[in-house]
């Protein structure tokens, strides 16, 4: 098994961020043929390196199964929860770019990593680690995919535009469901209290108040059955 | 780990296809408070539902990992195809609705099972066993979007809009590019031959002319390298 994880550091950067040395893709293990078509060789070496994404394991336990959920799961059972939920979005939002969005907002691990939501210390150079990714991933599409790409995953990572706060809704209220079908999961996370989630769970509030309204009625009832633990009482 | 194949088999069902008895839900497992909204809890408890997506195993390896792929990780794999490979459509495509296609076209699985491309046999009620649980599945959710995703649904069966050809055509070419890069896949399953490869992969052409000479490409060159059976010579 392949570790998604891979060492950025080891090779000299450019200012452009590009690295002096080639990257091993998974695609070159099985070159295709030379006859192929340049720009669609490119699409499909894309295709091949997106692969690993199945292989980044997340925290959250699945529902359906006694494992822990990986990031291509993950990534699709938000773009149904795009499809279904849509209609609670405060403003009008279009379905089909926002799944586009949830579709590729992890891509960035395959190079980068997944980074736990309640480790702070990993959360420090995550942008600097995750921009250098994407640079190095969608890079490997003809110029004009990349530059399209590479937009959608800048306009998920700014929450600027109303699909873009609703994807990261998603991305918050779909591992809220996962623990609350668990009893915990990460709630339970060692340091980690109710008022913790509660406070990286309130972005789904800038998307939808109904959903937040739910995702705090699962949190606050989680906190009263013990699956997530208390916060001290400050002086 | 819970099996997705469930015995639809031993429930009387009424004439609408609606069975007697109740089917276990997973949200059952945890049910969410009383007070939540009747609409948003029936589409919650459809997407715990589909979880079990992620436990169904397809026939094809990773080409990331030494495992076979899951039917979540393979609909995420086809929407990422569907944002990179619509410009190869013969004709114009919504890239949104394709990929709402391709999202949910396997989710009739986690209650009929998937039903491997080379197996004849399972072949033979595939039809019946998938409208069957696509009656039990998308009925979870409040009836106007149990429509709307059946409508989805049939529209993928049924192939006969531009965005159904290409969502089927992708649906043919993934797996392809999973078996090129393990040098043979499920191309080696036993009294498969390189003919019944290119038979069953045909469909591809009804989308996109480009895509089916790549894809043709890459089963001539596995079959020269002997990673398809050569059809015997027939009398």
């Amino acid at each position: 098994m392949l570790d998604g994880r891979k060492d950025l550091g080891r090779r000299a950067c450019h200012d452009d961020g590009m690295s002096d040395e080639r990257r091993n893709l998974l695609a070159d293990k099985t070159p295709f043929p030379d006859d192929l078509d340049d720009r669609l060789r490119a699409q499909l070496t894309f295709l091949v390196e997106v692969d690993q994404l199945k292989t980044i394991l997340r925290q959250s336990p699945l529902a359906a199964a006694d494992r822990r959920e990986n990031d291509a799961e993950h990534s699709w059972h938000l773009a149904m929860m795009v499809v279904i939920l849509a209609e609670h979005s405060d403003e009008p939002i279009d379905t089909g770019h926002t799944v586009q969005l949830v579709l590729l907002h992890d891509l960035v691990e395959i190079y980068a990593g997944d980074t736990p939501l309640y480790d702070d210390a990993a959360g420090i150079d995550q942008q600097e680690r995750e921009a250098r990714a994407a640079d190095e991933l969608f890079n490997l599409l003809p110029p004009d995919q990349a530059q399209r790409m590479r937009a959608l995953w800048d306009e998920f990572e700014e929450r600027h535009t109303p699909e873009a706060k609703f994807a990261k809704a998603m991305d918050r209220l779909q591992p809220l469901l996962l623990n609350w079908m668990a009893r915990g999961g990460t709630w339970r996370t060692p340091g980690v209290t109710a008022d913790d989630v509660r406070a990286r769970k309130a972005v789904i509030a800038d998307a939808s108040s109904s959903l937040w309204e739910a995702g705090r009625r699962l949190i606050d009832e989680g906190e009263k059955r013990g699956w997530s633990r208390r916060a001290e009482p400050t002086a």
